[in-house]
């Protein structure tokens, strides 16, 4: 397993939070986010995902991963 | 039909917008979120709705009506 933090703007509010979790999961990682710090720390399989899938997930729900 | 205006705090994007939409609609009244000015112009049936219960669904969400 692979951990990694992304830097992720656009996040306001408990919506967003499960959003972008919830696009972490949809990529096959796993994500925890904190609003304060806008880190999203993330954990992966990188045998079997990619950290670019990831942050393409998170961008398609609009925000911008930095 | 009534028209309401209510200030709404709390709101800070789009799945709020949603959100509060939502939850006016779930009171049986019909409402439209401006994000900006943090305005909810809802629209309802005064022999059916009122505007204590629409306040309501939108404080269940975690907002404060002002």
């Amino acid at each position: 397993m692979a951990n990694a933090v992304l830097k992720v703007e656009g996040m306001t509010c408990g919506h967003c939070v499960s959003a972008v979790e919830k696009a972490v999961g949809s990529a096959g990682a796993s994500g925890k986010v904190d609003l304060a710090s806008k880190k999203v720390t993330v954990q992966y399989d990188e045998t079997k995902v990619t950290l670019e899938a990831v942050k393409a997930a998170i961008e398609d729900q609009g925000y911008d991963v930095v």
